[in-house]
């Protein structure tokens, strides 16, 4: 909106744009936090027409056209609402502390400090016992944060650690990857999930699908299998599993204002508007919006990133007393990696898989990285990986190792 | 020890190495805390003769050579003590939390945390006294540490985040650097101490030699100016005053074993071992070294990083029933960077100031850092900051932010 007469403010309760896609990379010891995180006031540094707020909105009053956070409030004409999602543990929230998500960068070195420190606690365990369960990693979900964490880890396991330790062997790494449907990748072509399962099956992952997690205890994970019940000793449980929409969402809904569908997402219209809400847009994860006669489109980036572009124009038109078009998404396509040099892409109904896959993987995320010195570092980093199986940013910080 | 016929066994409470002297450039967001780290695995993964363990040590029974941590111990024939220091509030250990210091990866995220959140609060703020105090900066003691923070904040003031705000003026920061003693850079060459004084007065920053902190209270430092007291109101005060040494020392010195200097540090032997127990080494900031006729050795890096060369060396004769000639300690010079591209350094006699020397600076550490990848990482980012006055790395993360 940088070109129209309007005034903007951006409120956030972090202090920069976090580009999700490679927060596992961040979880995994490859990049560092920063690398992929690019500071809000550096990037509308030179927007004159935009302002930063840190500040957590706690509230939204729409019938006073007012945004609530601790110790403030902010009138707007026009709110655009995007603050997407968190997890969902499907009713057993005590399961986080077990099983960490990945979706903040307080996430990410959470989930590095466990994956890091499992090896560490292995190696200096005796009993044979206590070592598999510290080198058994299950991952729950079988999307693609899953799919990526599972070919992370077998890439630590196979070739970063390889000289690392003295008394274990890390490539007797046991990676389950637990997924309740009948296939991992459900929103890929069958012929891409089914070469991400056979990629996963070569770098040593157990792809378990049909498999639901039934109970989350300290050292093991009870899951039923078809209808068999099992319990899988192991001391680091990864989630990779759902996503429940911002409470902003209910905030909106409050009084009627706006309706939800049952991820807590909320019902917009094609131009991302609310129902006799003109005013008042919500994109990204925490939007539902539904094209004539097709599904909802999904949760990803790009449909988020053409939706703000879109917005945009909706507001300079109106500015101008123009309607605008209907929105159409785009779809690019989508791309998993799995592990150094394997990936699988579905480019608008070309489908690749393995090197080329990465190729173009690496390239579209590159491309997406806000800031130029970021790609740079980046660049850097993957390169170094891909040559030398390297990653550097292994470290154990934050809450101390204890074994 | 690589070549030695020995069994090396590295304990650290940490998996990774950290490059000290490159902490700063954390806590100011100009690195990322993987840069200056090095994983301890990776650094000794192809010395055979080498293992790691993870593990805090909380007590040395020297009587029985034994190494104690939590849930087991380690005999030893050799042992080498090299656990650092921490810092040092002179009997007011509760300041810690008013005034953090700048020991580990954690310190540093902690101080980048309140200096980015200091200007984000001066921003919401339209009480002008307050937002003057949220845009002061308290620095305690003029040492090489508190000379790099004080150049770097006035960096971040001046340069950085010039066109970041919409409210506030960045340029209006105040600088305090405070200094017991009557100069700054006490262990420099006076003309250096002097340029480098007047290299910050130029950056803006308020150098206030002969006046000690008397009390942190929060919002305000009271301090004495020779015999004036005075209050200096202020929301962010960085500690760069005192080092005290690991509590090792005193757990070498129950018994009588080993003798403590008055900061705590153990007194050693010409080749590093404690009198009467030649099997018990200690080297870098834990120990007090003094040569005949000479002052002790400082506690930085260079005489650290000589002192473990030099005893694998006596370790290593001790083997073949040799002799090792007495340390010297190669004194290379001291360096100190205050701006971007201003610098002094006494090279061994040679005193620069102003951009030779940052280049020499420059040139120096980037050799010191361990790992070739992190090398061109820090390369980049160092390249990036001198042509963009870019800070890539200025996240506010851990403790959430609040006004």
């Amino acid at each position: 909106m940088r070109r129209l007469a309007v005034q903007v403010t951006l409120v956030d309760r972090r202090n920069f744009h976090l580009f999700q896609p490679l927060l596992y990379q961040v979880a995994t010891g490859w990049l560092s936090p920063a690398n992929i995180a690019s500071t809000l006031r550096a990037v509308l540094r030179h927007q004159k027409n935009a302002k930063v707020l840190l500040a957590e909105v706690t509230d939204i009053d729409t019938a006073n056209h007012k945004v609530i956070f601790a110790g403030g409030a902010l009138y707007y004409d026009t709110l655009l609402v995007g603050t997407g999602s968190s997890h969902h543990y499907f009713g057993h929230e005590d399961w986080q502390k077990l099983a960490p998500g990945l979706k903040t960068l307080e996430d990410a070195i959470e989930m590095r400090r466990r994956v890091f420190s499992a090896f560490e606690s292995a190696e200096r365990e005796i009993d044979q016992a206590t070592i598999r369960d510290w080198l058994t990693f299950v991952i729950v979900g079988g999307g693609p944060t899953g799919v990526e964490l599972a070919g992370a880890l077998a890439d630590i396991a196979n070739q970063t650690l390889t000289h690392d330790f003295r008394s274990i062997d890390p490539s007797a790494t046991r990676i389950l990857l637990l997924e309740a449907s009948d296939r991992i990748l459900s929103t890929y072509p069958e012929d891409l999930a089914s070469k991400a399962q056979s990629f996963l099956k070569n770098l040593g992952v157990s792809v378990q699908t049909r498999t639901a997690v039934t109970e989350l205890r300290p050292g093991e994970v009870a899951v039923k299998r078809g209808e068999t019940p099992e319990v899988i000793p192991c001391q680091t449980v990864l989630w990779a599993a759902g996503v429940r929409a911002s409470h902003l969402g209910a905030a909106l809904a409050r009084g009627g204002v706006a309706t939800l569908d049952r991820g807590g997402r909320v019902i917009v219209q094609d131009d991302f508007s609310i129902a006799n809400h003109p005013e008042i847009f919500v994109i990204g994860d925490l939007a539902c919006n539904t094209p004539p006669g097709g599904k909802p489109l999904p949760g990803i980036a790009p449909v988020a990133q053409q939706a703000g572009r879109y917005v945009a124009q909706v507001i300079g038109n109106r500015l101008d007393g123009k309607t605008t078009r209907p929105f159409k998404y785009r779809d690019r396509g989508s791309m998993a990696i799995i592990g150094r040099a394997i990936a699988v892409a579905d480019l608008g109904g070309i489908h690749l898989s393995g090197f080329t896959a990465w190729l173009a993987w690496l390239f579209v995320h590159l491309m997406q990285i806000v800031e130029f010195e970021n790609r740079i570092l980046v660049l850097v980093q993957w390169g170094w990986f891909y040559f030398r199986r390297s990653r550097a940013a292994r470290l154990i910080t934050g809450d101390k190792f204890e074994s």
